[in-house]
């Protein structure tokens, strides 16, 4: 991931025409020698040397640092097929060390821990009306989740290095706050402030707020199996957004608002949405837009229709009616599979992305959108069949953006080992 | 930018679980050393020691080397307010290693010729329709050109690192072939290889074939004011392409297949395009458009319609009557300015860009097309206002181009200092 590569950039090349900053320096060469054995671990301490061009005396110093932090561990390594005396490797420890991610979502709240070494500690999903509950008592409800899995971390002797928090918008990165969620009818939110006052966090303890878009983008790129330099992930719950991934590194934009992929128009003759425009993908392709056409009789339930229900119920409903050969939920998903091949071919054509991961209910219906969907992407793509992407849905389902959160914590840690 | 970036970080992170490379390390070093000459120079050897962690021998040693290869010089510096014997710095000296650039563009050829420190060594523009003429003609033409830049920079004791080509259409970067080019009607072109035996080039002289959009991206994001991390280029002619910097490294996406902005769907009530496709953006804001929409009697001109002129030419009397205050010109140069900004939202919504810079025709008259491009482009931009890009007229003109392709040679060579 690019985090700990640019730091260790920007550190080694020097502050500008700043006088030279030791201890920069000295960051800089404990996110070079972690990166060295976290990509190509484990190495003895000589070979780090020579990879970094480091001397033998600063490695072991920034060594022996980062093994008090718990990031490394030196373990015996016998060489296949030799005898003697083994020697001593470094690799990637990382278990005294935790993640937590937590994801605000329109229907639910969800809460994910790893350790540094990518094991999963905890998790939990609570079923929660964020649009009805309001921004104050939802994040209480979150801190509520988020204090049990710090408390389940510290009784274990895990130390948690930072918090990620997945939300439904756009978000300004230098406060963590929420611009606006248009799905929680939220503006303006403060999200990183309230969760470290009602955690009374310490300074040191990161917490970073990202729209769940670009999380579970980050989450599917770092998933076993889809390591694409060029990939997008797209949501597909009320709303319908995307996270985009290029050479490697999320495109966030100028400000923060890139991938509003669900409000791109797609039907100048169509119908209004939700957020005042006409004909956007969202109002074809939205998950009201599915059970409208696919389940209608479900969007009867409740009074404000398909979106109160759970969105993973919802989806499980759908699968569970197409597999069973219902004409309607058939027609209605190749239908919803068309427009998402026509809003699909917009980045398809713009950013090329080698794979477009599908979240959220098209995941769970992928066999029932991805015909259409690809037809009509085959047809569309400008420069024919080699710049069609694969397109996938996400094995990481509703956990996606969460699993990113905890994702950014733990490639903040490799980025500046001092927060381990 | 971001090329020396990337091959420095690369070759300091070792070749995975390889050996040290010693010569890669060396490689890596060289090339720390010049990037922190370029970005805060001029500085002592002793600074450079110290923001790059290398020791002073190491530095002393890696100087000479980029000395001896014209890259750097060292002159006497007196700080400002100081008597007494005055230091030594170290800058980017360039002016005996050149980059060469080249253009094919439906209309015309062009070439323009670079030394590292970024002074304009020779240009040339010459009017030929590369889709009568074909492949082989063309790139014969185009040769004759360089070989006369060339020779110019020979004789001048001037050594040319590369020669980068800007072509419309996406291009095979592994070999430099053309894979389409539809307003010129070609199809797997080997450009690079063609120009090479033409030109009798030495294996050491770089060939780098790139589409013209990403190009222009380059050069307008390196023209001075406009360093945007985040740009969309945006060429005017006939074809309609765009050219993405995101985090200031080129987007091209998995095969190289990006920035298609002129074959996105924007009516789907509206005409048949050349491409097949039913109302792309092309054709309501390409250059055949605007000539139908904006100055319909000089589509009159010849058998083949307003594109067998030289687009410059076109663009300058559509300025004229503009300016004039022709009600045809400004009736038709706003409504074009109408669907471009529906384009512009595209890349807007999706990437978020600092910047848009318009290319083109497009930049000769952008003043009777922004304010019609930019209400659109606010209607459209999801995040509101904040998320509105600067929309402006390229100043590099007709020639960004061939400036970018140049200039991709120059940042080969401050990524790989051997070349020079």
């Amino acid at each position: 991931m690019n985090v700990s590569q640019s730091a260790a950039g920007a550190a080694a090349r020097g502050p500008g025409r700043a006088p030279a900053d030791q201890v920069a320096v000295r960051r800089a060469n404990l996110v070079r020698v972690l990166g060295e054995v976290r990509s190509a671990g484990p190495l003895s301490r000589a070979t780090v040397a020579r990879h970094t061009g480091l001397t033998r005396a600063t490695v072991s110093s920034l060594v022996t640092e980062l093994i008090e932090r718990g990031l490394l561990r030196e373990t015996d390594f016998q060489q296949d097929g030799t005898v003697g005396r083994p020697g001593r490797r470094l690799e990637i420890d990382g278990r005294a060390v935790a993640a937590l991610g937590l994801e605000i979502n329109s229907r639910y709240l969800a809460a994910w821990s790893t350790d540094l070494a990518g094991r999963t500690l905890s998790e939990r999903r609570v079923v929660h009306d964020a649009t009805r509950e309001g921004a104050e008592r939802t994040i209480r409800a979150l801190a509520a989740i988020a204090a049990e899995l710090l408390g389940e971390a510290r009784a274990a002797g895990v130390h948690t290095a930072g918090i990620g928090v997945a939300v439904p918008g756009p978000v300004d990165a230098a406060d963590g706050s929420v611009r606006a969620a248009p799905n929680l009818g939220w503006r303006d939110v403060p999200v990183a402030r309230l969760l470290r006052e009602l955690l009374g966090l310490a300074d040191e303890v990161a917490v970073v707020v990202d729209n769940e878009a670009n999380l579970a983008a980050l989450a599917e790129r770092g998933h076993a199996g889809s390591r694409a330099a060029d990939l997008v992930y797209v949501t597909g719950e009320t709303g319908i957004g995307a996270g985009i991934v290029a050479d490697g590194g999320l495109l966030r934009g100028a400000g923060g608002f890139s991938g509003e992929l669900g409000h791109l128009q797609v039907d100048p003759a169509g119908e209004r949405c939700a957020c005042g425009r006409i004909g956007c993908l969202e109002t074809k392709v939205g998950l009201t837009a599915a059970i409208r056409t696919a389940a209608p009789d479900l969007a009867a339930d409740g009074a404000a229709g398909a979106v109160t229900r759970d969105p993973q119920e919802l989806a499980g409903e759908l699968l569970r009616r197409a597999a069973e050969g219902d004409p309607r939920a058939l027609g209605g998903l190749d239908e919803i599979g068309r427009w998402l091949g026509i809003g699909l071919a917009i980045p398809v054509n713009l950013l090329n992305p080698e794979v477009i991961v599908l979240g959220g209910y098209f995941a769970t219906v992928a066999p029932y959108l991805l015909p259409a969907a690809m037809r009509e992407l085959r047809e569309r793509a400008v420069a024919g069949d080699p710049a069609v992407s694969r397109v996938t849905g996400s094995a990481l389902g509703f956990t996606a953006a969460v699993r990113g959160a905890a994702g950014v914590i733990v490639e903040e840690v490799f980025a500046d080992p001092a927060r381990a």
